[in-house]
């Protein structure tokens, strides 16, 4: 790339994000000066997501700057923590105006949606791949970590799983025939929803959370080994769509549900003690989420259908199925 | 990848680093928690290295760990802070132990000179490429920037340019009777020095800062456009070791010195009226810098060779050139 398309480049995203008063310095020195608020700790996560990998070849530039955005925004929901600053890596192939405009417009309205300002980036010519880091603040030591749950806590999802891998399939396959739920289920794969309300409203109420990226079965068996304890997933709680169900069945929904990855939902647990309040204070129905298993002292994970141990065929099973 | 490779990469890079205090939750959670010291300020920075961009297809692991953390500290190092931590996101195409051996040790030791703790990290499948993220602090209002040069301020710059350029040509055509004098240059290519001790000291004497990654001129012109100068560097002052002319003669030497890349040397500007107090408590022959030219009103950028201005065939030439 020519020197002057990565001064196009920086165009595009100087003001991409919000404006914040908390940036002294942002784009375009040799590295962003930022004031941290007294007393609080500063919570960083670093994701990149990969043409091809992360999402297949010709994904429309808007969702692809979204969903780099999205993907960090999520571990910061997970830790409960407030967003505030992010840095770009953008490689690409070459600087093409109409795909930067369209990916900054992307990556620009989530920022803001969420008051992230965009204070340092990095583009440089290679394979198409988005690196972002984000930073935001939390409340000292009271951050949501993996490994505070115990045997016995209840395991909750955020949302209906499985739709992003529906959604993603259906974008692998187009078809002139979209229906209204295949849109949707669509939209779940390329404009994920950080939840990063309800992971500032589950610091009062949870013991451990992780953002479900790999599937929700191999990641509540990561919230569990890094707790020290095994997970029963109830097959029948799992919350599917009736969207996801229509496209491709009950039984496959719940399949995805469990396997599918890219939901960027939020899989937390919470001792019985706290789960009445949690009701109380933050409404299942009005922030979406469902109990749907419990930790166990067997440090296996499993679920269970009808009483008995399900197998699932996917490697984010076999992942965790042996104790450690 | 399989998940397990996955897994086995963590393993690298959980005691990679520099073991710090502050740093109460690091790799192994959607994010890392991190105590910002009262009363400093925020440094952060983003860069990726690309193979068959920023190094040679095959080149050694433990170089492209040190030169993918090298960079970024050389970003802190031009706004004369002191790194605290790092985030690493790689992307590669297999997990290969004894690559990812190399490549955590040549990382880990630059870490660990610069106590530099890697709290978080990343790793996908894809074409190879490194994005580090570094973080560190900064006296409040301190910081080094760009923009702070005069018409008038001298203009200098550590250590020997265009050496990285040499050494990379050698790396390029590789022969068996390398002399000493090429292994040096190579090592100036392969394993950079990021200038933080120096950058530190400049924070009592510097104007402006900008750290020298695409080219002398070229990053000298940045820091006078962003200070609203122009600048003029003489030919004859440019610092080129011996080895890179004995390696590829004088004029060439000096053409590297001032468009060769890879160097992470400091450019930076002094008030005429702060030279001697430098001098004296910053001594140019410890500290290996050197006065190369001044900032100038003329907005434009300009090699004076005996008393006239020089034509230089490269496209950082042209990227500023012309008047804004």
């Amino acid at each position: 790339m020519a020197l002057s398309e990565f001064a196009l480049i920086d165009r595009f995203f100087r003001d991409c994000g919000a404006t914040r008063s908390d940036v002294p310095l942002g784009i375009g020195d040799d590295a962003a000066v930022l004031d941290v608020p007294p007393g609080k700790q500063l919570v960083a996560a670093i994701d990149t997501i990969v043409e091809g990998v992360h999402f297949p070849k010709g994904s429309a530039p808007a969702s692809i700057g979204h969903r780099a955005l999205a993907v960090n925004l999520s571990d910061l929901a997970a830790m409960g923590a407030e967003p505030a600053w992010a840095l770009l890596s953008l490689t690409l192939p070459q600087a093409d105006e109409q795909w930067l405009t369209e990916f900054s417009r992307g990556l620009g309205a989530l920022a803001r949606a969420h008051n992230v300002a965009l204070v340092g980036g990095d583009t440089t010519s290679g394979p198409l791949s988005i690196t972002i880091q984000v930073l935001g603040f939390i409340e000292p030591t009271r951050a949501l970590r993996r490994a505070g749950g115990r045997a016995g806590d209840a395991v909750f999802v955020s949302g209906t799983p499985g739709d992003a891998a529906g959604g993603l399939a259906l974008e692998l396959s187009p078809s002139a025939n979209d229906t209204p739920a295949h849109m949707a289920l669509r939209e779940r794969f390329l404009f994920p929803t950080p939840r990063l309300e309800l992971g500032r409203l589950l610091l009062d109420f949870a013991s451990a959370c992780i953002d479900v990226s790999d599937g929700l079965l191999g990641d509540a068996g990561k919230l569990a080994q890094a707790s020290g304890c095994g997970v029963q997933l109830d097959y029948a709680a799992l919350p599917v769509s009736p969207g996801l169900v229509a496209a491709v069945g009950e039984h496959r929904a719940r399949e995805l549900a469990l396997t599918g990855g890219d939901d960027y939902e939020l899989c937390f647990t919470v001792s019985p003690s706290r789960i009445e309040d949690m009701l109380n204070a933050v409404p299942a129905g009005k922030w979406g989420y469902t109990r749907i298993g419990v930790l166990t002292a067997d440090p296996r994970a499993a679920v269970i259908r009808d009483g008995s141990v399900m197998q699932v065929s996917h490697s984010g099973f076999d992942h965790f199925a042996s104790p450690r």
